[in-house]
């Protein structure tokens, strides 16, 4: 199995998820519904921690429960956790083995905390350590780089989002996923050669917000860890706070920017960056207006949910990393620097 | 006044804070101990949520209590903002005048939990918005680049810590601050010096992990907004998760690694960066280990306490951008594209 490969089992592992591993995920949700807890406390680092962000954004907005992201360091390293009191305490990591998330749902276990491990190995460390733990079942990845198992960590928030709410709509419009991400992956040949253009390219800032916070967090990331592009994530807001005065004429600016709540802003942005700054925009969108500002428009396909985008939209990203990385004639499987798992306390 | 005049004044701030807002920090600490909750729900956007990420390690650690880092769209913009219940809400902004950070306190209002506003105007929106305010006092800053509220906000999470804590030992220690900065203040004439040979670089990484996480925000921060340089932050234990591949030889990594509980692991990240990678390192340490491997090494003064050193090693810092804005040419009062509020929704 190639990156390549990990990339267009996607739909697949999805449906997996969906179907093989729902029954599973609402016993989880109906024995999390018997625990008493205010908020959750999650501990994830890299892509996993991507998967938290969009867990920090639809169970806020869709089950009301504010989300507190871990700083491990504080469990592993000065040895003075905080209090986990009226915490729900989950660790998200595909290979369970990063002994300092481990760490963090170890203490919540001491603290008689509720806990939930998210993992593609149920049988790691972090696993064992968990009260519950949701099997994403991505098969092994074997590419250093996470793709299928960072959509099948999307997919299981969002399917516990839906067991905790139990929203039939919602579970209806998930099952649509795999189609969805289906349609984008036929993009391939147009992405190929739209990664042709940026084959010089060193550095860029990537934009997304709300729900796709996190597809701006993992496209980043991809960008760097495949193609060694210096490319920082920013919400469209949090952008314009400082980092905007980066950008000058044809600098490179990726935005997610799907029709959704969060829209009318980062389009307004969008034509701000290419009236004013004269910005290069390559946009990922399902609306007209974002996509007439591209350079280079890479359109989404009409209709999904914004709840559901990160799901779909990280995907024509990832197909864009990997042929960059190709036209760069960088190792997609194996890049410099990186094991597939990485052990940091 | 201008940015290097505000750079300079930070410890009559400094000392400001220490004596004439202790009392009134003392008040709120006693009045917060009498409400009810569980952690800290926290708003803040740019230098100020660098302020919130040093509030995440220092309260988290000394005073046991964890920190949720707001998503504002989810109260601005989405509609449906998570329950706080078991909360303490704050909001940290310089001008108070964000409507997204202003939008959270009111919710918090509504849902009937305890509310504190950090900010430089206790007149503003957010300030009339919270139960509590501390008033950082400052005085006015007219660069567009904070600095010296950046350091009073970090003094106000500090003595918030103190009084919480109730710990004689540890406000003596930090009585000593003004004057930690004030010796680094005298590096100016060899950090303008240091300054000129990264008059071409284009974009580094800046490291720092546990309390200098937020060292590592800010700087890159103001490296961004000064000097225009594409620069992320990352704790050490996150670089290694994936970024750690677009490193190669000569790139320029920047590192706070003052001694203490990360100490080892920083240390461990920087020989296999020099060694292995051969990267060109900047650090700020008090360890002759750290500063021995550095192209460039700026020392700290010996003896601060861990906890404290983010009040003072972000200082040659700013002094570093703000002479590698001047080498560059560029504008250091007013960057291009930045106003002084920013106003997001």
């Amino acid at each position: 199995m190639s990156l390549k490969d990990e990339i267009a089992e996607q739909p697949d592992v999805l449906n997996r998820l969906l179907t093989e591993q729902w029954p599973r995920v609402q016993e989880i949700a109906a024995a999390l519904k018997t625990q008493s807890f205010d908020y959750v406390f999650l501990a994830a680092r890299g892509t996993s921690d991507h998967a938290g962000l969009y867990a920090k954004y639809l169970w806020g907005s869709v089950n009301h429960l504010p989300i507190a992201l871990a700083a491990p360091s504080l469990f592993s390293r000065y040895g003075t956790p905080p209090s986990l009191a009226r915490a729900l305490v989950i660790g998200i990591s595909q290979s369970g083995q990063s002994p300092d998330i481990v760490s963090v749902i170890a203490v919540g276990h001491r603290q008689g905390r509720p806990t939930l491990a998210i993992t593609n190995k149920p049988d790691s460390p972090l696993g064992q350590a968990a009260k519950w733990v949701v099997d994403i079942a991505a098969g092994a990845e074997r590419a250093v780089a996470a793709t299928k198992t960072y959509t099948a960590q999307l997919m299981a928030v969002a399917l516990l989002s839906v067991a905790l709410a139990d929203d039939a709509d919602r579970y209806a419009a998930l099952r649509q996923t795999p189609e969805w991400v289906a349609q984008v992956l036929a993009y391939d040949e147009t992405i190929r050669q739209i990664a042709e253009r940026y084959r010089y390219m060193e550095q860029c800032v990537v934009i997304g917000r709300g729900f796709n916070y996190a597809t701006a967090f993992e496209w980043s990331l991809k960008l760097k860890e495949l193609a060694y592009v210096v490319s920082e994530p920013y919400s469209s807001a949090d952008f314009q706070h400082g980092p905007i005065a980066v950008v000058s004429q044809g600098f490179p600016v990726f935005a997610v920017v799907p029709d959704g709540a969060v829209f009318d802003d980062q389009l307004a942005l969008l034509q701000r960056l290419k009236h004013d700054h004269h910005v290069e925009l390559l946009v990922i969108s399902d609306r007209r207006e974002a996509l007439d500002l591209a350079d280079t428009p890479i359109p989404l396909p009409a209709g999904i949910p914004e709840w559901i985008t990160p799901l779909v939209d990280i995907v024509p990203a990832q197909l864009f990393c990997y042929y960059l990385t190709r036209a760069k004639g960088f190792d997609t499987e194996s890049p410099r620097g990186l094991h597939k798992v990485t052990k940091t306390q």
